[in-house]
């Protein structure tokens, strides 16, 4: 019997609502230290982005031998209202372990804690970058734990990322990419006058609504072998103008766009700000993440065999969705996700089947063995 | 000597920020029953767009005889900050008497009380239609009073309205319509949704925009003999979506037309609603008043002739500008707007040239005593 189910209860009755430090951290250390990792935990950062606590843990292997990786982050989204049992206490019913986190991605992280207990020390090295802050900004969470990393020369040959990949079931679905995702905020400057002397005035809405039209007409691509098309979205717009007769003297939008590895975030960047200024207006992107993208291959396939050993279920291999840590990885080495069924994640009521602990943990012991095998 | 100048002091140290009640109105009183005036006083309405204070007051001339009434407004806008004198504390400085509604409107209606001085009480019957709300919602002034005036039979055959319409100098113009105004809410639904599952969600902004594209190119006239072109400004857009990756599930614009008599509240408000439903969203109309015309005739030369014999200026016959309260007058009789230079109104130091207070009472004896006479 795993003890991933007890390591799932522990990390989950530590409360740690992003940016998360403290508690969730040290039941960490208490079950990698016993297991012969050396576990560094450090802060960084301050308010409103910070502080923020991160881990990175390692077990050598022999002189030479390889360096797997398993990444994720402790922190969860806020529980919200409404739970049938209290979201920082776990709480069995059934087949079910309910509680905040247990799939997004507690359960995973206790996952692969059984799972190194399983893997020999002289396999090769295997670490741990696990941050308190996924779920937030993410600006002083594995971006510093890269640093903390490259300062020591720790050089991961492979990183799987135990992000809730699978959709209806365990298994049904690996990312082998994400898209990229970039914000911008959109200001048009006017003057204000009254709506009875428009001539006095000049109305900048207008020209706010013709560069939306524009944007909204774009086709960014048809998409790619791996990816689906890129996507602009209009999510805001704010004139903020609660006067009837008066012509405003700003107008703002921002739009999100999610975009696949035929782009990067400046390249989109560049075009929505000349398109800002042809409507007289300017443009301010904030570029989150640039995609991500490991090519089928052998790591891929390392991955789809484990999963399919143990559950029967080939993964389809997808590029879908939001945006995780994967997209800072992506720097160090190839990154795959893969984990338990999204269909609770952030949502009340979180839960995770208790057998799938079970079974995640025996999927990525084969993962890390092959990692460090081949 | 007039005592225009002193009447004015009387009213402005009264405060009556928007909607106005009681002292004012008890100055107002005091004023007009030594000249022979029955006056009525009465309360409209409740918090927040009341309660509203009302004078109708009458001197009844030979039976069979005309009847002219002088409008207008007591309530002031809220003064602000920075004055060089306390607003509601008359201050002479020079040739200039400095206060809240020096010339929106009390000066205004200082003259009209003035004026009565100088028409004997057998020229005919003389009113006053005297409003605490003109410059708030105005749901319960001059519209109360003409309802008050409609229960009596009380008829005026020519009305004149004190708004400061001159502009450079006393004299210079005259209002003989002003433009209808109607504000339209637009509101387009769809469904919320995350920006990385587009084709789940329904992002309801691109409907907004597409919709008002099309109202923003719109021509709806191009204006008549005595109008400027009708205009359609959009004044708000608001998706109040502060979350970067979520498509909202709501949209929502205001804009505001001002237009001239091709057009009624309700044709606009057809036109608009069925642009809105052909981008899927819809329309809520309020019609703030139905344009105002008194074309050129023999009561805009009485007020022209008075003008000129006074100033030797002939004013421009102007339908220029905001809505005043002659949107509702104009369902009594003709009515024509004429007062003080608005150079001031609504600002700080909101002041009266005092010499334009004698001349505009003389101006205003001439008009009531022409068209009593005519
Ligand atoms: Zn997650
Ligand atoms: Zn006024």
């Amino acid at each position: 019997m795993s003890d991933a189910i007890e390591f799932a209860q522990r990390l989950i009755a530590a409360p740690s609502v992003t940016p998360a430090t403290g508690d969730v951290f040290a039941e960490m250390e208490a079950m990698l230290a016993p297991l012969g990792f050396e576990v560094h935990r450090f802060l960084k950062g301050e308010a409103p982005d910070g502080p923020v606590e991160n881990l990175f843990a390692i077990r050598r292997g022999p002189s030479g031998s390889k360096h797997f990786a398993f990444a994720g982050h402790l922190d969860v989204v806020p529980p919200g209202e409404g739970w049938a049992s209290a979201p920082f206490t776990p709480e069995k019913r059934g087949e079910l372990l309910y509680g905040r986190g247990a799939v997004d991605m507690k359960g995973a992280i206790a996952c692969m804690v059984e799972a190194v207990r399983h893997v020999p020390a002289d396999t090769g090295t295997i670490s741990f970058i696990i941050t308190g802050d996924e779920e937030g900004p993410a600006v002083y969470g594995t971006r510093a734990l890269i640093d903390f990393m490259a300062e020591r020369g720790e050089e991961p040959d492979l990183c799987l990322v135990g992000e809730p990949t699978s959709v209806n079931r365990l298994g049904d679905m690996m990312k082998i990419g994400r898209r990229g995702s970039v914000n911008i905020w959109l200001e048009v400057v006017g003057n204000q006058g009254h709506v009875a002397y428009p001539h006095l005035a000049e109305n900048p809405i207008p020209r706010l609504v013709a560069m939306l039209a524009e944007l909204d007409s774009l086709t960014l691509d048809d998409g790619t072998d791996w990816f689906q098309p890129s996507n602009l979205e209009i999510t805001d717009i704010e004139v903020g103008n609660v006067a009837h007769n008066v012509i405003p003297a700003k107008a703002k939008a921002r739009i999100s766009i999610r975009f696949n590895d035929v782009h990067s975030g400046q390249s989109l960047s560049d075009k929505v700000m000349a398109i800002a200024e042809k409507h007289g207006g300017h443009a301010k992107p904030i570029i989150s993440g640039e995609p991500f993208l490991t090519p089928p291959g052998v790591f891929s396939q390392m991955v789809s065999d484990a999963v399919e050993s143990e559950t029967g279920v080939t993964p389809e291999q997808s590029t879908t969705g939001g945006t995780s840590d994967a997209r800072f990885l992506r720097a160090v080495c190839p990154v795959i996700e893969f984990g338990l069924v999204n269909a609770t994640m952030h949502k009340r009521d979180e839960a995770v089947a208790m057998p799938d602990l079970d079974t995640l943990s025996r999927i990525y012991t084969r993962i890390a063995t092959a990692a460090l095998t081949s």
